[in-house]
């Protein structure tokens, strides 16, 4: 695990399944988890990777991402069928046992009723020893974290079911701040002026453009990016001047 | 590069951009990507990878993904502005050359007229020595092809535009066929089947489960994935029979 600095907390995100990889389903957990994390707790997301359900890919995944960041975040691959195999690779990667957690047990076998509480859902309560669990309000199975990893499932409804169950374990860094205009202009007409701005403010302030169609017209975002009020308040008035002396429409 | 096995060529993406990152663009290129390659090529997408517009993360993953995968397929920051610095990178990766490509330089020039081709748009023509061009019907600025990393744009509809272009430079390998049945039930009511039928199959057919909500109901897709036709067939023909004996409901 990467070394706290109380300023900048980072992570990644490790996405665990083939129907992301085939293209079949549009991932959604990204978007959500990368703004949640940034405007609740500080964090900010610094790699995302999608891998397949195969237990080496999963371990060495694991092993690499939570030695450079400080939280790792997976979604997937938690569930009862035989494609789920998060929880037993996370073991292998920690070198700990995949047992029952009792707790989880619990609360499964209360949520099915003794009777229907089979294989499959017992499966849900194996964990690596030493997780605490991460509740699940809207069907029961619950997340873990063990260390610097954060296991959450893959469907989106559920993981925001979750998420503020997550933030009791995490240490809080500083929020990044963001302004942005749409300009009904082409990357190539400003990218001199946004060089010279963004070298003005160097390492303060993270200018990015980003070309979009509205509307049937054609437009770029400026954003800008800073965990400093004050200088992201002086660099978007330069933005504002910018676009007046060059008569760029803004995009309402 | 990965050695090219007729029957199985692999390829990895590396999405470049802040944006993605930051939770503010959700990323549509992935599953198009992924999709195109499989359907058209015979190329599998194992691994996806976003990374912020930061030169060394881009050559250390450049570095570790071309050594990995048949292809590499880059998104993003290959524009006019500051931010975008995809090709630069590149030629870092491969120690060659950061410099204009003769032809790309004519195509802009063309484009925008001598008049009006300033520095930002020059900019788009330069990529590493020894690249080769992948054509952009709608705005002009050109890909490229290094070895085996391909340098696509990152707003979706202009990489659309492009793929038929990247086609004449891949090696294709065979396509993984794919049959889905949607069911009213959960997945811890199949899982023991579902493991008994991917048993018996081990590594012919990949059998995934994956639960959904809709219309106000909650299912579970069952997707089965294989290069084998035949095995394919049979192994569905199972599912279906036990569906039909668990007298599970199939959502049409």
């Amino acid at each position: 695990m990467r070394k706290i600095n109380k300023k900048k907390v980072n992570a990644a995100i490790l996405i665990i399944g083939n129907e992301i990889l085939s293209g079949r389903t549009q991932d959604l957990n990204v978007s959500f988890l990368s703004d949640w994390l940034n405007k609740k707790c500080g964090i900010t997301v610094e790699e995302v990777r999608v891998i397949p359900d195969i237990e080496k890919k999963i371990v060495t995944n694991i092993l690499e991402l939570k030695k450079g960041f400080n939280y790792v975040f997976t979604t997937g691959g938690i569930g009862p069928t035989h494609d789920d195999i998060t929880a037993k690779s996370l073991s292998k990667a920690f070198k700990t046992k995949y047992e029952y957690h009792k707790e989880a047990y619990s609360i499964l076998e209360k949520y099915y009723g003794r009777s229907k509480f089979n294989d499959g859902r017992k499966k849900m309560a194996k964990m690596p020893r030493g997780s605490s669990l991460i509740y699940n309000p809207v069907s029961a199975a619950p997340g873990f974290i063990i260390k610097n990893v954060i296991c959450l499932p893959g469907v989106p409804s559920i993981l925001k079911s979750m998420i503020d169950n997550v933030k009791k374990y995490l240490v809080k860094g500083f929020v990044v701040l963001n302004k942005s205009i749409s300009l009904y202009t082409i990357e190539s007409n400003i990218s001199k002026e946004l060089t010279k701005i963004q070298n003005k403010y160097s390492k303060k302030v993270d200018i990015g453009s980003y070309p979009f169609f509205r509307l049937g017209r054609i437009g770029v975002s400026v954003v800008l990016r800073s965990s400093n009020k004050k200088k992201l308040d002086f660099c978007f008035l330069e933005i504002k001047k910018m676009v007046r002396k060059k008569k760029i429409k803004v995009f309402k």
